[in-house]
């Protein structure tokens, strides 16, 4: 879980008390038949208090995304050249799971309902595009120059929220059982190796496959020779020069 | 541009009779101050005509894509085991590009009008996002049992889309000039390369590039010898690689 560069703003008591009035009445009798006077009711609360924290009625289901979202945001704008840009947008893509991990409960109960409400669903696609360009945007300035620049940027965004949402809905399908953070790790490193930079490699690497761990070294001119069927896939090629390099 | 496994279905005139007047009035007055009853009295029929074919007024913004995502599905279940997938997953992309390459002007316009009204973009997530999900649960059918099979299914499936739209959208950022066809074909290329089978490779492949053309040959059991330095990114080996099977 990647921490934010901004301490994280405290919660309004109001706030938290309006999503959990609204939770429970979606949950009892349905998201559209429960109305803004409903919400507001319940939590004890005036209309004029919702709308201050929530611009619709379908906020109140995503109560932290805009957080996320500026939160993200401002991670991305704090990288300098020394982060790699695929790494750097994947970590960034893990503090979105580290809002929906913080409170396994609530994710999976939205999970459910959002499945159900087409209109939420079209609420979150637009956010998870928000996500999405901003990782876009970031990558297309460190790529900026390169031919391809922008093509490779939106590819490369897109292929890190997909790899990121793969493993999140895995984790609230299986109720929030389980290590949504290694799952997570896991998909964005398969991004990682097809998209990253190979810097950080530090297995001497000759035909066949790595040499013993105590013959390793680090010069960066090192060369790996990689031996390969002319009919095998990229993805193959790939993976055996990562485990030439001696990672897993 | 691929063409669809299902012959075009005959469109009906008083449908695009309906799409013209939408469009003339979306044009001269807006898209929110229009309503379906001045477009129905533009075209010279009745409401009722108007949701024969339409379900909304949204819906008359992007009347070929539920036909398309029709001809895409027919395509990708008519594929076999001999199809790339990768491929595959590519050549249906293609048929979204040419259902927009159609008609460069209309295109133009609905991509000018998309971006000024949210409501319409919201849409047209809800409908790439559609065109995505039909591209993964192909690919996921294809990796089954593999691993890592729906993770490698979602992100490639993003990665096509994505490559898709940045071709597209340039296309239609220089108001439908150049060859959009082209744009798409090399960005797709990219992800193919990416993720792709390379079994329809030629070209013998030595260290140090490829081999003149005269001494090509065909054996699949050829092998590639790959000198790369191993701190190169990823992208850049499998460039290497393509490069060392003389492709371009």
């Amino acid at each position: 879980m990647s921490s934010s560069s901004a301490a994280p703003a405290a919660k309004p008591p109001m706030r938290d008390a309006l999503v959990a009035a609204a939770f429970r009445l979606f949950l009892d009798r349905g998201y559209e038949q429960t109305t803004v006077d409903d919400i507001v009711a319940l939590a004890g609360v005036g209309r004029r208090s919702f709308f201050r924290y929530f611009p619709s009625k379908e906020d109140v289901v995503f109560p932290d995304h805009e957080r996320c979202l500026a939160d993200m945001t401002a991670f991305l704008a704090a990288g300098d050249e020394e982060h790699e840009p695929v790494r750097r947008v994947c970590d960034a893509a893990r503090m979105v799971l580290g809002m929906y991990a913080e409170n396994p409960a609530f994710s999976v109960q939205r999970y459910r309902l959002t499945r159900k409400v087409p209109g939420l669903r079209a609420y979150e696609l637009s956010v998870v595009w928000r996500y999405e360009r901003a990782l876009a945007e970031y990558l297309r300035g460190r790529f900026a120059g390169r031919p391809d620049g922008t093509l490779r940027a939106d590819v490369i965004a897109a292929a890190v929220v997909a790899a990121h949402n793969n493993a999140l809905r895995s984790w609230l399908r299986s109720d929030g059982t389980g290590d949504a953070g290694a799952a997570v790790d896991h998909a964005l490193g398969c991004v990682q190796r097809a998209f990253g930079h190979a810097a950080d490699a530090s297995a001497e690497a000759v035909p066949g496959g790595p040499v013993p761990a105590g013959e390793r070294t680090a010069h960066p001119d090192d060369v790996v020779v990689l031996v390969s069927r002319r009919d095998s896939p990229v993805w193959r090629v790939v993976q055996e020069w990562e485990s030439a390099l001696g990672r897993p």
